[in-house]
């Protein structure tokens, strides 16, 4: 084997290796959010995001972990603790350039009710991240429930314009 | 290190990274489709399939993209669009055998209506692979929706049968 | 490069190989589970447990794929499997430490009846997993149900305690 061609050989698989390990990573991050939230945890929930990081939907607007840790600790999000919840991600289409990446896919919130369960949202995500100092964190989600309307369909279409990462 | 030693190891390494990047390439192809038929965009719909692609379920036989284009494009799924659904697939169970591929697993579709969301169908799948020259695309897949029968059970059954990848 | 530099990174990207791959064949086997149950197949779903495998849920607490098996071959669980039944695991938080493995994560269980499909079941799950001779297996899976009780969210707990691997 020459030096150089080695080199490269070895940076290359480097490289794929990262790209693996971030697709895995940030699974993690997404599929964090359901345990955080449905125990009621703010803290766990506000740190998956980024200083400036936002979350955008249907329900409200958040600008930073504060404003998340302030919503999961709320009265909305608590009492939908209490009743029992889960906060499903399905597995999205993930997209990795350097450091940032994006992935768009579905989120399903079942509710625990007297009756049994109520599948009570299903909505569209586009989720956008960067990677700092701690690893990745969201620097801004957006969702909108799926109702027939054109903003989930927008989120969506985000997952077809999409190269491979 | 000798050397023969030294390519031997690299080019199982190569190997192995093949695969990982394989299985996550699949299942980007499998999350893809939800996005693409639950905004009625029949191409890129059409774009996931091989030239003579099967899609074959309880509802439908279609072979190859037109095909394909024509149903997203045609009065059943852009009403369903209009109303709002989510086509999810769970995670598989996938298997890779060089440019072969299968995958065997769930889809749930959620409907919108007025009181809510129905959970419209719930089914088993069992996708088979190619890989050409623009990458992996669906050789066909096959659906059947899950009601006790043997059809659905007889596709469930061929996660059992698979080797590793 | 040196000799000892280049042993040293090759080493090191095994080793990042071999968690990516242990992850991709702990999700293979928690996806297998759900294909065995539904077809009421006793002797896949024993498979994926060790020998000293504990399956601990609200509904039952099962030592040993003997214990499995009977459970699966039992009449409530064909009954469920006649009545036609699709047991969905989410994408789960994985961690991964040398032969010991543990996930945390969401299961949806959906039930066919004359009127539709019924979220029958949806529960928090914490696996532990121990790889042997022939691979990865389940060595213990709690299962609770969630219905806002203290019992769910203590396993979901688990999801927020651990490192990424």
């Amino acid at each position: 084997v020459q030096e150089t061609e080695l080199q490269h050989r070895l940076a290359a698989m480097e490289e794929r290796l990262r790209l693996l390990e971030d697709q895995l990573a940030l699974l993690r991050l997404i599929n964090t959010w359901g345990p955080a939230v449905d125990t009621g945890h703010s803290e766990a929930a506000a740190s998956l995001w980024t200083d400036d990081g936002i979350l955008e939907s249907d329900l409200s607007y958040l600008v930073g972990p504060h404003a998340v840790a302030d919503m999961v600790a709320g009265d909305g999000q608590q009492a939908l603790v209490q009743q029992g919840a889960a906060h499903v991600p399905a597995f999205p289409v993930l997209t990795v350039t350097g450091d940032r990446a994006s992935a768009t896919g579905y989120t399903t919130v079942y509710r625990h009710t007297p009756q049994g369960y109520e599948v009570w949202r299903v909505s569209a995500n586009h989720w956008e991240f960067r990677r700092g100092a701690g690893g990745w964190r969201v620097a801004r989600r957006t969702t909108q429930v799926i109702d027939g309307g054109p903003k989930a369909k927008e989120l969506l279409r985000g997952a077809l314009e999409k190269e491979a990462p």
